[in-house]
């Protein structure tokens, strides 16, 4: 079945770039105007997957797709690290030493502030990259620039003037594809996979460490654990663990049903393959 | 000697509010255009303390103060649990029925949405609440008020039109006051403190778990952990846990220097006398 990838932006965003990366090139794409619109598009079976960043690197969770995953019946069925490499797109007649101006988003701006401050270009804030990257392309004009992705260069034919212009090079995003259905394994001890889980706790003595406890007394490593607030429940949390593993797998189902006895509410997002970040990847 | 209590924001801000709250009426404040700025006053001895939110009980942590306490040597002297009510304010000659925009910050509108829509009242987004209040007062224009604080309608001589407008009642804002010196408390025992203390870890086998054992294992109650991302290190993370105790009590200093055992960074941003929220308390 061909696969429709929704993400959210214009052609030519990052998350694009990140779909074409990870799922190769021969899928479909589909830009939608927000991050709920990409939860509607595969719970409606416009989009097979949904493409959506949940980290940054360098500005940590996307609190917004945390809270959003949990509102609906979806499975995470991989993860992808995508390094983000911000490029100085220009018009075919463009040259760097004329560029006046760098359109993009504030993000995106402030991530590449040194380089800019040297090249001594004007950042100018709009909506996001790739939609900068578009406005360069119907100006016209030599003198003004967009910072956005590869993608974006060739969906809008402009000229990349500088590659790599962010500050610090460390600038990963992790994506999740989600689905309707989850990934089965045939052998979940074979392989390197991750599992994500959402719950919240009972009010017990010493509780957080002892949902911690189920996977540390089982060897099983965490990948990450973030805090979300509980509406209506003021400093209560829903936590959400990342860990090293399948949910099929014997000792981390048992530790699954350990949490289970402590958890008022749970729900395993899904198991699988682990992306490791090669941070001496060279961007594209 | 005279407290001077730098915040973030113009006259009328809810931070301001909290200070009014919790330092009373005989304090002087300091409006600051950004929380960096907020900083700087303490450091430069231009303000004796900082009033900054750091967690809303319905949107999650302020990670811009969770960053910015880590590059600074100041201490938590207290924590401040403000309950945020909206209110619509016009000016004198305004009626309820006749308003048809209200202006304030994106956030406040979100979480008074349903309310406005109630009452017919279109929402138009500004870059503060007490800036809108400031708008209000200048426009002196019947059919506009603005969503803000009840210390907004003071500053600005506006009329309340309508309190608690906000769709959620359980919406609170934790403040914390920064000084430059630590409280010192002659008995750490005696009392109901809360100590903050961020720190990185060693790359251990379940070190995370580890961590959060040198509290349980001596019965001390973590009210709160967030992580946050490390500059050029993808997927590493600061904590910030929260616990219950003070940290001259013994086994709190006990746990630290455990903690430290296993930190490859450690440092106590303080303790302080806990607040306990009353999730009946009325706004005033």
């Amino acid at each position: 079945m061909q696969k429709i990838i929704a993400f959210q932006g214009e052609s030519g965003a990052y998350s694009e770039l990140a779909a074409l990366e990870h799922f190769g090139t021969k899928i479909s794409t589909l830009p939608c105007e927000s991050f709920d619109a990409v939860y509607e598009s595969i719970i409606g079976d416009v989009a097979t997957h949904g493409m959506l960043p949940f980290e940054n690197s360098l500005a940590g969770s996307i609190h917004r797709n945390y809270d959003l995953i949990l509102r609906h019946e979806l499975h995470i069925v991989s993860e992808y690290h995508s390094r983000v490499s911000h490029c100085l797109l220009g018009t075919s007649g463009a040259k760097l030493e004329n560029i006046e101006r760098a359109h993009s988003h504030p993000q995106a701006l402030a991530q590449c502030e040194h380089s800019l401050t040297e090249l001594g270009i004007l950042p100018v804030a709009e909506k996001d990259t790739a939609g900068s990257a578009r406005l360069i392309q119907e100006w016209d004009n030599p003198m003004e620039a967009a910072i956005a992705s590869t993608r974006a260069a060739k969906v809008y034919d402009l000229k990349i003037l500088r590659e790599n212009l962010e500050d610090n090079p460390h600038n990963y995003t992790r994506f999740l594809a989600l689905t309707k259905k989850s990934l089965v394994v045939d052998d979940p001890k074979n392989g390197d996979y991750k599992t994500s889980v959402v719950f919240s706790l009972k009010n017990l003595p010493g509780v957080l460490f002892k949902a911690l406890s189920v996977f540390a007394l089982r060897d099983i490593d965490l990948a990450k654990i973030e805090s979300r607030p509980i509406q209506g429940k003021p400093w209560e949390y829903m936590f959400y663990v990342d860990f090293i593993g399948h949910q099929q797998a014997l000792n981390c189902s048992r530790a699954l049903d350990h949490l289970g006895e402590l958890a008022a509410f749970i729900r395993v997002l899904g198991s699988y393959p682990r992306h490791h970040t090669n941070i001496n990847q060279k961007s594209e």
